[in-house]
């Protein structure tokens, strides 16, 4: 029986496209906006997975548009009261339901102010998308699993088409063509880990390591891992893991370790070796088959950096889906979650 | 035998009094510089111990102030050699020893594109305090210990020192007068965590929950536990742990949870109830005797909100310690850690 879970990782390749085509003229008039706008800063409100999606906003707007980037704490706008001064701000609404109360809030305080606002989720109706003046729309379809995935790689194809049209450079634009291509290698890639999952049936702990754009792609696996199976897994950037809680490993601790071709490599190459010499179970997704690895899931070796936190995340998604229905967890609904949270 | 850790922990009151004392004026001086500099956002730099003292600043300086706060991703500067604009900021630089070369980089990369530069470390004489324009010294004496605990809480103090001085209110400037009273209130309730910690020798795994002004506060318990003792121990906001994570509590699973008075207060009141039905083993760090829990360690019942994270770490700290005297692991310099972390 196929789950709504396997059907939505699977659609990837599809929804992908499907944005890319259809909000690709709306973005490049957001992106008109922006620079007459001219913002000194961005702030991001979101919560969950759309959080993760907002850190890899982070590098690449930072690192593609030289724009610093904050990632909203939306207690300050709701538990608190207060208003932080985002009249200079471009802010931006990361949500797949729309129906995040915190997010709202921070969207609706900053167009009250004045700020440039552009919400980003898979409901045209949604408050948070009424909040916001601009809003684009990820037409992934409902998401009927609980642990978001398509509308997680549709949010990051989102913010890679606005960080392209900002910087308007041809490669960039380019590069994004490529990507529903590249998701449909990565599944591919991927599909083997059923047959050797079982091995980590009995795991209770995981830590996954990433750094610079890979950071976001650490911690979103490590969500749907949690989210699935109930287990406890931390996520950390490889330069905070080796100066302290790298500690906790020891002989067979599983380690997911987010490694592709890359600005980090050479550190996450070096951290590989450090785990080995604790006796670590290194799980690696890479593009490199040189990597030592217990196990290896392979990414395909012609993604641009910037773009490639987009398909790197979906072998994580397939692990979790995996292990928890070798577990016989339920997939869809997984215990204690529910699909809408409206933080307050 | 007395360790370094325990003096340096017994020593915060004096070395919070010392602070306040000896930097008030540089402080003031600082505030009219930033107030003329008309700064559109902050930035603050820091990793490990120091990066949780920045989310302070951002729940402190945005509440307080006003003022909007990006926590920097040191690797944007550092591997992918970028420049996010930092004209219009002011930047801050938090760091025990001054020598993190990624925070440095952000630094001097803000000094050189004109925004204005501000350290926090406890070494006048360190990299970062050169790179800024001004530094805030914390005056804390050496700190012996890998484990940074007074150079920590003095971060947090250094900070609202800013805020207070920012805000001009002279209530907040008398609530910082009694923080180093506090301070020691606080080190003598938590003093029978000797008495009961052993219940939790074999425990390997813990959660700790916070929320708004203690989200900070959190972190940094988890932070202090997993260094000194090998064990996994994952940090949440209430607000995404009961959205998610909160799947991982099992009969008997240790949860520690920070909740004082304050506006998160019944989010936090709620969530213990909802452990309780899960049997959580809940560890509460609060100002109110009536709060549910398996152990709970009281607080101070008469400070003010914003001033609360400097204090209710320290119950944090003590039992991390405590922990790891009664499984007879090193104390002052913990397996596989190392004071100085230069990252890259």
């Amino acid at each position: 029986m196929t789950t709504h879970l396997e059907r939505e990782i699977y659609e990837q390749p599809e929804t992908l496209r499907r944005l890319l085509e259809e909000e690709r003229g709306h973005v490049a008039s957001l992106a008109g906006m922006i620079r007459e706008f001219d913002p000194a800063f961005v702030l991001i409100a979101a919560r969950g997975t759309s959080d993760n999606a907002a850190r890899y906003g982070q590098y690449a707007l930072g690192i593609e548009c030289g724009m610093p980037v904050a990632l909203a704490a939306p207690s300050i706008h709701t538990l608190y009261e207060a208003q932080p001064n985002m009249k200079r701000a471009l802010v931006i609404g990361i949500s797949q339901s729309g129906r995040s109360e915190d997010v709202r809030q921070v969207m609706a305080d900053a167009r009250a102010q004045g700020a440039l606002t552009i919400s980003i989720t898979n409901e045209p109706d949604s408050p948070i998308a009424q909040a916001a003046a601009n809003h684009v729309w990820l037409r992934c379809g409902e998401e009927r699993a609980v642990a978001a995935t398509k509308t997680y790689t549709a949010q990051l194809m989102a913010v890679a088409m606005l960080v392209s049209a900002l910087a308007g450079r041809s490669d960039m634009a380019d590069g994004l063509v490529a990507v529903p291509g590249h998701m449909q290698t990565t599944l591919d890639l991927a599909g083997d880990i059923v047959d050797w999952v079982e091995r980590y049936r009995y795991a209770e702990q995981y830590a996954v390591l990433g750094r610079g754009y890979h950071y976001c792609t650490a911690f979103e696996v490590g969500l749907k891992i949690k989210e699935m199976n109930g287990v406890t897994c931390e996520q950390y950037s490889e330069a905070d893991f080796r100066h302290g809680p790298i500690a906790m490993v020891q002989q067979g601790f599983p380690v997911i370790v987010v490694a592709p071709s890359g600005k980090p490599f050479p550190l996450m190459s070096d951290l590989l070796d450090k785990l080995q010499a604790r006796g670590a179970e290194r799980i690696v997704i890479t593009d490199r088959p040189d990597v030592p690895a217990e196990k290896r899931v392979m990414l395909p070796d012609a993604m641009p950096e910037w773009l490639a936190p987009i398909c790197a995340v979906a072998p994580g998604q397939i692990f979790a889906m995996r292990l928890a229905e070798t577990k016989g967890l339920p997939i869809d609904q997984p215990v204690g979650l529910t699909k809408v949270t409206v933080t307050r």
